[in-house]
């Protein structure tokens, strides 16, 4: 973990020629750079699930990781949607706040979006039902998969929750504070990662999706949707980058605690709506 | 995966400023590099375990992610040593090649090696008791860490196996055809990972041990091993790099299959002695 110390002769030719940001998250090695095509996560999904809710990874960093993504923001307060290199933050009762660089996030999924392919013509009466169609249309099962569908949806079923307090609770408790309503008729962007079997409990094996409405009003964590006419893109990823928190937090959760059925309930389950 | 045609300001600075080294993995973005305190692991040990040898990564790209690790080659052909930049192969009959750039590796793991810290004094009777003596001298059990341990050691037991040919059957089938020998009073270092266990059947959790000795002519994976007064160093890595191949067999290996038990019969299991 010394690469801070890291000076190479790299580094210093690059610097002289501005070649790097005002903020870089390291010193450079071999002139080596990422390639743009990697899913990149900061911290482990179990570690979540087990409750570390703390700090975490600095918003103006995870910008330079991707422009579009799924996450949380620090102490579990509210859904993280990015989107065109913007944050959003879902708060639980439904409001949805611009973020800029400041804040951080202790669980958060990234990729720079460049579509691979084109989808049209998506239409699907559940979430379950668009989850099976795109299985069908990107068949690829081994690599991560971004997926972005744009539309005018009949009905959504979000949800969101409240930020917690220490000492934190695992997330298959505090997740029945989730808030969760229904909109009518809303156009927006459904933001999705698709998470190969191999990825095991690193993340949300299978689908994850948030939504933002075009008019940045309404957005959260997708429970259920129904829509006609979607258009969509996709974006096969080639690498996987975990980013793994520096913080004692981290080193002391239990991350082998987690199970299927504990990010079933988390990622998918249909809380109590209530139509706020 | 469309990271090749992504053309940015910054990449054509970059270009026209001289930073890209002559064979660059793919255009930059954003100017983000890589850090250095990554585990960069090629493909993963469960799409090894179900036969997938053939190609994989040019060994050129192996370097531009690390200067120290483990691995094999192209069709299984034997274990892979990377020590300060340099790769060596061990081939099934105990001979130790010396590789330049050409060929590929279908499973390796490689770290840019800067000591986090020093150990010494370490003193084993058996591999096991090492792997204990460092679980307690470095007991972050959530990172992964690179190990390189140099001295004389009194007795190894070495292996290495023989390529394959297709159709490939699964690893712990073919790894009955390993060959095993022991040497003795060799000096020369062991150069480990060890994995943490969230990474389940992406590498190998816990240890793994391959050595060269100090003349370059002895070498393998290590299944056993007595040593005193040997020196050692680790570094502790902050990311974990997954780089999937691009490859159909890649696709279509069954990544599902690979156990606990089939994980300890390859990297552990200490087969027929043979002394050649």
């Amino acid at each position: 973990m010394k690469s801070a110390i890291r000076v190479t002769a790299v580094a210093l030719l690059l610097s002289a020629a501005g070649c790097l940001e005002s903020e870089p998250l390291g010193v450079p090695v071999r002139g080596r750079m990422h390639d743009g095509d990697e899913l990149v996560q900061f911290s482990l999904l179990s570690a979540l699930a087990a409750g570390d809710y703390a700090g975490g990874a600095p918003l103006q960093q995870l910008l330079q990781f991707g422009d579009f993504g799924v996450g949380t923001f620090d102490r579990l307060d509210g859904e993280m949607i990015v989107l065109d290199g913007d944050i959003f933050q879902v708060k639980a009762d439904g409001t949805v706040v611009p973020r800029d660089g400041a804040g951080a996030t202790p669980f958060a999924t990234v990729t720079f979006f460049e579509a691979d392919g084109q989808l049209d013509g998506i239409a699907a009466s559940s979430l379950t039902e668009l989850d099976h169609q795109l299985d069908r249309r990107v068949p690829n099962a081994k690599r991560p998969v971004a997926f972005k569908v744009t539309g005018e949806f009949a009905e959504l079923t979000l949800r969101s929750a409240p930020p917690q307090k220490p000492p934190y609770r695992p997330l298959a408790e505090v997740i029945d504070q989730q808030q969760v309503w229904t909109r009518q008729n809303v156009r927006g962007t459904l933001i999705g990662v698709r998470c190969p079997a191999w990825m095991g409990t690193l993340n949300v094996a299978g689908y994850h999706w948030h939504f933002l409405s075009d008019d940045r009003t309404i957005g959260g964590h997708v429970l259920d949707c129904r829509v006609e006419g979607a258009r969509g893109a996709y974006d096969e990823c080639s690498s996987l980058l975990v980013r793994l928190p520096d913080s004692k937090s981290f080193d002391a959760a239990d991350v082998s605690s987690v199970s299927d059925a504990d990010v079933e309930k988390i990622e998918r389950q249909r809380g109590k709506e209530d139509a706020h």
